[in-house]
């Protein structure tokens, strides 16, 4: 069978769960190639040596460029901060390697645009890691809107909040830096935008207004304070091209919500309630039911939700976080392989961050922002 | 004791909902007064009569001029379709009597500030049916709320959300009609509206969009249809005067939510969720806790959140949705007999209409939208 | 119309649920009689003439005999300490007074049989209090069980929770006395085992343990304290008549829980969830749904689900404890006014009493115990 | 550093749940060895060469004795049919390998004594599979009990209930024979009671009913129906040894349920409730609370909870069911190193076994029993 080589860069939070995905992977499924712990680049030769052992890649490097040069490195997974996202992917198109990215995908949506361009130019497989869509719930909800079971889709109202800003002594990092795609809206808003596109379709246009409610941060070293002029939280409204009206929250200031990631999807025969906190469920109410028996159903994970049958035969039992970049690895796996098209891709990626950009440009000017499809 | 004599107008949900409270609220409460149910009227003395009888009201007239004039009416409870509302309530005023008036209190803000400049110069005492607002847990919401357990507020996400207009089919009625104060956005959004100001203060300003999904509907009579002009569904940001911030849903087209009034508040120490759909519970998040004991807690109405213990000595045993009423009532007998002022009163009712029409002005002009205090 | 006088005995939380309820009940249905709060019995003088006057009750004695005697009053209405339901009960049917009475019925079940005998024989109308059967989603579950939609019934877990009694400081009280029909089986178990037998039908024989958890409690008037030995907890296997078996449990000191009136049902095709906690709300599962669309629907009260309707003509808005002990006075009222058999009647309360004691005597014996069916 | 060679046995739902936790481990925990897939059997060579190559075993066979005897397997796994678990794990223990067994251990308890005794004299490292106290809410709730956080423990409420056998059409299988430790209380109902042993502690007596509701089921060729003996659902009493009281329920039949592993876990100043369908959260109710803001906490798992941190950095974003089994591993492994003891071992497996043996004797003999401790 094909061998992969794989090439990750950075080792922190997503990182470790790349990691563990191509890990996994073939153990859950059947896959056309098998996979191979290449090569873990970070920052210093020191740390990317002590992560490739812990992760178990077979080498390392402090030298991105060269992990991404190397022959038998044939996918390129970057996980490192925003800002360092566009110059390694560009780097990794040009050396004709598959290229898998971590949400957002750039600092901008015109850095995102020539990513994109880039990766359909020099045609290699590309995807960004928006791991919540490869849930089989919504898959399940997806399908559901798709295939008219709750009608026209007219509303849609969702959310994504965190806590981890919430404490103004939470101190300041590079997500607070507007320079790297820092604010709420730009590193968790994206995930819910992404959502609402995977449902609904396309945002013709937002009306936002963003907030920083800790004006200030502690540095990080107990050297002083710093000026903080990002987003702890952001709301707006959004039109969609199929008609359907909505607004979409977010914020990393949420006091109490670890993983807010929900949404209610109105349709003319029915709806849908979803909420990542118990990503195994998903509400659906159907408007014709019989008299008196009318009402929300909670329907559980289970083998009937493709692909979760591959981690668990029986329903109910659960699949975790990391199992959702194990499935996110299998499509683009698959894609490399020939097998399907990987999604969401850099294009997508880059229609998100219209969005993000759209209610940014709204916020400020105090008005509505339309976003262009392509 | 004092005797106060009720005379009420209308006869409906709302008609009926007052009959109930007026007649059981002297088993609940220790009042100042003892409650006659003395004269109702209705659109025809034959329906007035049946009414009264059912409701139990001594007298009953197709004139509700009479009614107000009535000597032994203390108290006139206006339950009729919105725009009734203004030239009885006036009527009311004029004749020196209180004035209990359903929700919207008009049809417009000039029409609810003209109510409130008229009772305020006359001197009556004025309630607006606001009855969500008379929930002892959105008591003790405003409670932690005003005693700084969760902080400064800085976020507010809210809806009313319903679907008994969410059948295409469903009736073409006077709620259809923008002469009439008709739409999600006046009819249920109040509520919502009334919430986020009580709990969290003035609206400064608004942004939001309106749609109608259902552009016709059937006559009631079977004889065609009618074009539809008011909104199925509305969304408005908002910035609150004390720089909070938070985006606001109404809809009467979500299928499958019969009550879903709800909110997330949070505050910079903390944060508070409820849902009108079971509304004997609040949760609550503090941010300081025994390390790994954090969570929401789920607070079950009892005797510790009053009036709750009028009711019932026990927790957990529940209220329901016509107790508000009782509670409402309470309020204003109260005030009434001179004790306390009654709230939600007119003027609080010209606020939700400020803040409402500025919505649906935003909606229009596709902007921002400030809303005047007063 | 037929006038009824009311007499009430007793003036506590049951005795203000039954004044709050006789007042209400013309107003929320259409009743065949008028009720008139005729007169209240308490313990002296005073405290009748105080509880009359806030129940609004229009004479009050201290001697319940003459109450029962007075010829205005037509129902007897019982809510005084388990000890005192006989002698009441047996002079109220001597009068041949129609009598209500609150659960338990008596202090044995040879009690609850001589009290069925002579109503019986007496022929008046009897009812008791065992207000959670009188929900609308307990009516609906009956519907359910009873029309076959779940198949056939195998299988039932119910518990009754609360927490009064959990504090080991909670003062010695009547209920802590075994000849007083003390303990957590007979005071709060006996409405989880009327729950059970109208849902699942006669039971056949039970096992059960019971526990004294704290041990001694202080005396009310903090003179020192005084030995317990009723049960705070018990646990009991149950065998239904029709084939099904399961458990039941009851507990006064399930800390956290303020009424955790709870069920879970299962049948051949389906099976229900119920929690009185929530209950506006009942839990379906039906076996044959769409592939991939199967899970419990949660069913929300409305006016399709009667007498919900006479509360509210909306879904979802909720009737509380109060509106229970209503539509307990309207079966009352109908059944005095010759409409339909009162239940649950004495008899009734007969049969959920042996229940109770045969666990008693099983957990005494350490083996089954078999209860007759009359 | 030190390598461990692995021999799967069984490559059924739970032989791919061993093999990926196995593959898994190491990217998870800094493990003291490395893992190697060293050999897999399974019932014929073609089959076992299949899940060999699926799961990334190097080697297969259809000789399980071969694999035992392999010099480079260190560590058997059996995933077998109960009724194999024994001999298999005798010779494991002989070739002084370490044995992580499925659960039931074996058939009869005396078979699980056997086995104790045999890995206790051989010395080897014992682990079985009951991979839901693994989850890391339950090793909270377990430090909640132990740390007297919530008082003396003085009841247990639990239920294990799914219903992969509610269809009466659900085809015989070697989990309907008696001989093989079928029905529910052994194959599903081990769980419940070992979670039980594990919060609360040693049970001292029993007393149970089982009931056979589908008596005869299809054979799985369609040549006709197989009557059926074992228990389709149990319930039973339990006396454990600290004193607290309580019940046990398990079922296959429980249509509508998926993976109920449930539990209410009572003491003198708070309770435990759990869910394993959201087996991320924990409720805790502590009694000493803020007067007015009492009330459940749900505890969502976090990096506070251990080992959740080694699975995600950020709270809430949940582990899945094969996270378990990856901890599970973990433990048997630092075993193998001589890291600590392996835990439930065979001493423990065999404890429950001798629970559920007298709940069914308990049940055949109608009456209580005594259930030994070692």
């Amino acid at each position: 069978m094909k061998k992969l080589g794989i090439g990750l860069i950075g080792s922190g939070f997503m990182g470790r769960a790349h990691a563990l995905a191509f890990r996994t992977d073939g153990g859950v499924f059947e896959l056309p190639a098998t996979v191979e712990l290449e090569m873990l680049a970070d920052h210093s030769a020191e740390a990317a040596s002590r992560a490739a052992q812990a992760l178990g890649f077979k080498r390392s490097t402090s030298d991105w460029q060269a992990l991404i040069d190397d022959p038998a490195v044939d996918i390129v997974a970057i996980t490192t901060p925003n800002i360092l996202h566009k110059p390694m992917a560009m780097a990794a198109i040009a050396a004709g390697k598959a290229v898998y990215c971590e949400k957002p995908l750039a600092v901008t949506a015109d850095d995102a645009r020539e990513l994109t361009e880039a990766a359909e130019r020099a045609g290699v497989v590309n995807l960004v890691g928006f791991n919540y869509l490869k849930n089989p719930m919504i898959e399940l909800a997806r399908e559901i809107v798709q295939s008219g079971e709750i009608g026209e889709i007219t509303g849609f109202r969702g959310i994504h909040a965190e806590d981890f800003m919430a404490n103004p002594n939470a101190p300041y990092n590079w997500r607070c830096d507007p320079a790297q795609a820092g604010g709420a809206l730009a590193d968790i808003g994206s995930h819910i935008i992404s959502l609402a596109r995977y449902l609904v379709g396309d945002i013709d246009a937002v009306c936002g207004q963003l907030a920083t409610v800790h004006k200030q941060r502690p540095l990080p070293d107990g050297s002083g304070v710093k000026p903080v002029s990002i987003d702890d939280e952001a709301q707006f409204l959004v039109r969609f091209a199929n008609g359907a009206t909505g607004s979409i929250s977010t914020s990393w200031i949420a006091s109490g919500r670890k993983m807010q990631l929900d949404f209610e999807l109105y349709g003319t025969k029915g709806s849908l309630a979803f909420t990542q906190e118990r990503f195994n469920e998903l509400k659906l109410y159907r408007s014709v039911q019989a008299k008196g028996r009318e009402g929300y159903t909670l329907i559980t994970a289970g083998p009937d939700h493709p692909p979760y049958g591959a981690f668990c035969p029986a329903p109910g039992h659960q699949i975790g976080f990391n199992d959702l970049k194990v499935i996110e690895v299998k499509a683009l796996i698959d894609a490399v392989c020939g097998h399907g098209q990987a999604y969401p891709d850099f294009h997508e990626a880059w229609q998100v961050e219209k969005v993000a950009e759209a209610v940014k440009l709204s916020a400020h000017e105090g008005r509505w922002a339309s976003v262009e499809q392509h």
